[in-house]
């Protein structure tokens, strides 16, 4: 069996998750892409994290330079979130001709043009289904078979944490700080959340997917976004009274005067297929000229649920690789 | 730009559907694969099919020797329905090293293992994403960025005909012949209903389903199947009183004795993602061991939905084609 080696950026969550889901299922894996999986190289700074991992240190490096200047390693999982160095990394691995999986939003939204760019100009994939809902195949979708439509709008509940904060104040009649208190408790928000509360997260979402599906690119700090912190109980109970539901919803339009991206809190109808998108799920719309709207719905973070997407990734990236005759395979580059 | 030719084989509604999605975003697709798609011929034996398309004469033919003789098609689209004359035509296809898109359920379902196959042996491919659930990309899916998963269990509503008859008997009361009437005259039950009725069309989805997510395959007469022409008034009304719907289902379960696979009606109850999907919709849950419940919604027919997946397929069959080097493509064989 051909083998083909993987290094991981991060061992935080999603890089354990990853790990975990190459792991678990390498046989499987093996037999659906034609590789053994390996991980080969893992980056991380955390004495705690390499040490609890329990695996050898020496699959451990605090050095990139240790992965870039590996011929061995055909793909780049960056999945340690953060814009730098983390941009810079994915540049790096993008020019030595890795192939780059990433779960990382913030700085794939950031930079993505110069990221496709660097991908394009060195012939190697870039791909990054992990980074917009977790485990949902959305980006797939967009870039497979709903490639001959023209996508008309996108609309999502694209961040767990804020709908897991809303729902709790509807359903559980909860004030927002108890009920984000209870989020940390269960891992679904971090000990800042702003970065979810506020709508930056969901901002960087709907970038990444007008870029993919409308090609069209706007900064996050460019987009209209109101986030969650502000909403009272009375709010929420308008709402019900209505009988709506309050949701962070993130929003891609196509109207007379262009695209309009924006991320904000909107009353949502019971007739609304987001309105039973609760707790910390996800859901998301996308309206389409030809296949009409297509509805996706499931975990949107989460360690084993986003490695599974980082995983979906690797295995693409394998299939390709494997379908190119072996010569040209970047594996027998020197 | 490159040309990549294709033959649609039957033009019928989905044939025709086909045509117009590649038509009216010809440049789109162009851009997204790297290809002008172009429809070189089109097998038909109806002469009214032909007339009313108002395409050039020469464009169709009834014999499908013109199709397979012709080194300058590339993919072969099946879209006429029907085991037979379908299955052998496909594994012609596939034999004269062309690849195969279908959107033909009956005949993949049957055959699925000879064509399987016979792509394999010609080194070509067989997609088939709009035989499962039309417009949705369910089996991308499965094939794509879940590949990391173990599926354990594929549940739903998977056939239009029936949930609109189901809809309309549980909405508005109407009884099941006056059901299956108005989903007659509004084009979502064919004359002859049975396939649609009887389970037969989702047993066919489910075994399609099966196969490639679980690698277990059945031939379709071999599952146990029960449809909804046996549904009375007063089964709706005792479904209702219960907080339920009627739904007929089909469902791939991994238990303690392996795989088994159904398709029944089933109450669902209020709670299940199931129970809002309605009318000709379709609806479709994978429970999976790393991405846990993926759910994906939208429509399962219909002309230009359907036509979408096949072209979905096509494209992605020219990016693989795109990503061979040139001397290796079907295109400049003789």
């Amino acid at each position: 069996m051909k083998s083909i080696n993987v290094a991981i950026l991060g061992f935080g969550t999603v890089g354990r998750g990853t790990f975990k889901v190459l792991l678990e299922n390498e046989k499987l894996i093996e037999a659906r892409c034609g590789f053994k999986v390996n991980v080969k190289k893992i980056l991380d700074i955390n004495p705690y994290a390499i040490k609890s991992s329990g695996l050898p240190k020496r699959m451990f490096t605090s050095n990139i330079k240790d992965i870039l200047d590996d011929p061995s390693i055909q793909i780049v999982a960056e999945v340690m979130g953060g814009i730098e160095p983390a941009s810079t990394y994915m540049l790096k691995a993008l020019n030595a001709k890795k192939h780059v999986v990433s779960s990382n939003k913030a700085a794939l939204a950031e930079n993505i043009s110069q990221l496709k760019e660097a991908a394009k100009k060195n012939k190697v994939e870039l791909m990054y289904e992990a980074s917009v809902c977790g485990a949902i195949p959305v980006l797939s979708a967009i870039k497979g078979n709903l490639a001959a439509n023209k996508f008309t709008e996108i609309r999502g509940i694209v961040n767990g944490t804020s709908n897991y904060i809303l729902t709790q104040m509807t359903e559980n009649g909860m004030r927002y700080e108890a009920a984000l208190a209870l989020a940390q408790e269960h891992g679904f928000a971090e000990a800042d959340p702003t970065a979810d509360v506020e709508g930056i997260d969901a901002a960087n979402k709907i970038c990444l997917l007008a870029d993919l599906a409308m090609g069209y690119y706007r900064k996050p700090s460019a987009i209209k976004r109101v986030g969650i912190s502000g909403i009272t109980d009375q709010d929420i109970k308008d709402a019900v009274e209505k009988d709506c539901k309050i949701k962070l919803i993130a929003k891609a339009k196509l109207g007379k005067n262009g695209i309009v991206l924006s991320v904000k809190p909107e009353l949502i109808k019971k007739d609304d297929i987001l309105y039973n998108v609760d707790y910390e799920f996800n859901g998301i719309t996308l309206k389409t000229d030809c296949a009409d709207d297509v509805f996706f719905y499931g975990r949107g973070a989460g360690s084993v649920p986003t490695g599974s997407a980082v995983s979906g990734d690797i295995i693409s990236i394998a299939k390709i690789i494997n379908a190119k005759p072996a010569e040209k395979s970047p594996a027998k580059k020197k």
